[in-house]
């Protein structure tokens, strides 16, 4: 099972999470692109520990709207989102590169990724950007979004994505940051919740049923205060349980 | 010989520059990379434009200043100087692969230009960034600068450039923009200066003196308002002395 | 009647419209305020320019997009949106006072201006911006729109506004930019129309129906080619059918 | 004696400080305009929190430059300082009003700070931009520094400031931030040394020499790990020996 988490977020002289300390957890990190996160110097360093550390480099693609941190819905044009889109890929990919590695994969992020669970002309643009840039780049999705149907329908690899510190509704859907139940905060509930995930291939939902979720990737958000400490318990647990960590992507793959 | 001229230096509703008509006639083009010009939409739009016409596409570097168009000096750390540039060279490698070609060299724009004319660290910067991003891109910059010496040094293919349309002092200086003599204006006057500089290596400097410039491209700049009735008059001159207008990079070189 | 443009959209290198010229048509002068157009430096010219030929100065607030100059949807939150609106007054009132005047009233721009006709969180954030700023500033706006219907229940004043080369649809809303009708191009018929208006209240709407509008001021574009050509032609037939174009608002006032 | 810090200096998702922590101990806040950090949002709460707790509202204006945090030089044109600087003390004036109280005095930034203690277009541009917005606007500054020089020599009121936490050379400059003894870390002994300054007049320079500085107002910096127990030692220090502090500017002033 895959582990990825959300890094090089910080912009200049402000840091969010603890990049060191998360990159020997996971075996995938989606790294920002500069549009809602991320300065070119510590996009740098975050793709140079990345491989010194053998985690795979994704390309977590936004809006463009650091003040947003890339969490508000904009209206794209169409063309306007494709190009946005394929200048964040070659920047981050420019970097990755100059790291010794490149990226691999690609996982939209904030508004962009709910929005594309539903929205089909922002959706279609993701596909078209990805490619447009490298149609071998697999993309990490909500399984069930408009976004993986899309891409699949493309050509492109999909890869189906679940949130550990996330509430589930009975539809597969998240349930949104503002609502009771959007995010889990204790470790060992992630982890055991997690490993019947990857077992079972089920979850309990917020009004207590169990649902059904196919997930090829585990996503331990980096940007909350406990986040490495519930990273690893996924990892423990899981490794414990006999399931390995293991990128989905990668050279040997 | 080869004409370069910068293009895709609009930004969002804002244009600069009729790209259209002045990749009729360079055979380089160096295309803005969204730092200090260049919304990913339209410099997608200017490198599919390129690639139809046969133009070479170079990177055209620049400070992160939108509000100074890359036009005044700042003092980078070598870091984060390094890092801009590899994302710049990325992104814009990025849309020009997503429009049929790639990056062919690259050139720094505005005050970067002129401060690596002397200033070591940022030079050695560019140099580096160009390097790590890919030693087999050539440099554009101005002959006898630190810039092009340390490039030479570190192995880079370097390619002196002479302005079609700029005073030069008789050290071989281009006069700075506000001074007198710094622009030049008439077509036919810039278009014979040219044509001595290709075919005697001399050029007559703002106090009279004969120089020597050994030139390997042209510019022509693409943001005055007679940028286009220039350029035309440098390469229709050239053409009709049996110059032929050849970019120095591309795809059979 | 009064007439209003939107000026000081260049931002840095880039211009757009020619503000001299239509300061010398306009009796309002919609001045951006950084955050979809305009650095301080023109701004503060255009703010000079406008007092020296007694324009008065208004604040036109938007979105902060200055890659796609305000003219797509932000969902933003309200304390966000609110906040962004203050910052905006706050600093061109302060360019405006610099230049020996002051903003004398609200207009917001593009996505913004549109989304508030229907949109009441964003039209409510609008007018708590407005009166936490200053509660005896009037905003322009849409008449009929939920914005206008807020800021009078909120005590502010309200000035309705028709757009002289916009067309209409026949319950009075703008066709949207890229509806066949929806920009009006020829001097003349948009003079024609404006004056219909002002004197007799009504439109031809798209669909050929006769359209009541009330109008307080009238919107001449300052973006678009032909722009100050029809602020002209409508200011010359006002004042030639004797309705003077004096500013809703001022220190007269 | 006053004390003051740097407030107000996150973007967005990104904290850098704990402004409330801060806002008990000091008489003046230095809060951030936008330009190097400073979201209107978080702006308006730390003026809203500063007004509740009756600590004055400064203007930190600074260069335009998030990616940088306004840290490195920028070479600007007289005219673009001048109205980035109004435009920013506009902004954050809005903002301050909105929160019930105003903008009493202003204390540049970062790079802006040390460029203008000898750079004399600079330093006059500051002057120029704080004369247009509010002759009666004190400004913060380094004693000896040409911008205090210009700003008494135009009729501004000038404050002379000492800094808690850095080291200062025999000719009481501050020694730069990434030379041994720069920065001081220890509480009790910034204490000391600050109540030394406050009642003596004198510091120990970085060479042992005991060097002669008058200060109106202490810099206890916002941004540092132990920057709230460093403040809070200064003014209990002070405190116990009799020292009130308060703001050198205020509504009763």
């Amino acid at each position: 099972m895959d582990l990825n988490s959300d890094l090089g977020e910080g912009f200049g002289a402000w840091t969010l999470g603890d990049d060191e300390a998360m990159l020997d957890v996971v075996s995938s990190a989606n790294v920002a692109c500069g549009f809602h996160a991320g300065d070119p110097r510590s996009l740098l360093a975050t793709c140079e520990r990345a491989v010194e550390r053998g985690v795979v480099i994704g390309a977590q693609v936004g809006y463009r709207d650091l003040a947003g941190f890339g969490r508000r819905f904009i209206d794209y044009e169409t063309d306007d989102l494709v190009a946005d889109l394929i200048y964040q890929l070659g920047a981050l990919d420019g970097l990755a590169r100059a790291a010794g590695d490149r990226v691999l994969y690609v996982k939209p992020h904030g508004a962009l990724y709910n929005t594309i669970v539903h929205h089909e002309q922002q959706a279609a643009a993701v596909v078209d950007a990805v490619r447009r840039y490298d149609p071998d780049l697999p993309v990490l999705g909500l399984p069930g979004s408009v976004f993986l149907e899309l891409a699949e329908d493309a050509g492109l690899r999909t890869v189906r994505e679940a949130f550990a510190d996330r509430g589930y509704h009975a539809d597969g859907t998240l349930v949104p940051r503002r609502l009771p139940g959007a995010l889990l905060h204790d470790p060992d509930e992630v982890a055991e919740r997690m490993l019947r995930l990857v077992t079972e291939h089920t979850l309990v939902a917020v009004d207590g049923s169990v649902i059904k979720i196919e997930a090829d990737s585990l996503c331990v958000h980096g940007d909350s205060p406990g986040a490495v400490a519930m990273a690893r318990a996924v990892a423990e647990k899981l490794a414990a349980s006999g399931v390995s960590i293991n990128a989905f992507a990668g050279s040997g793959q």
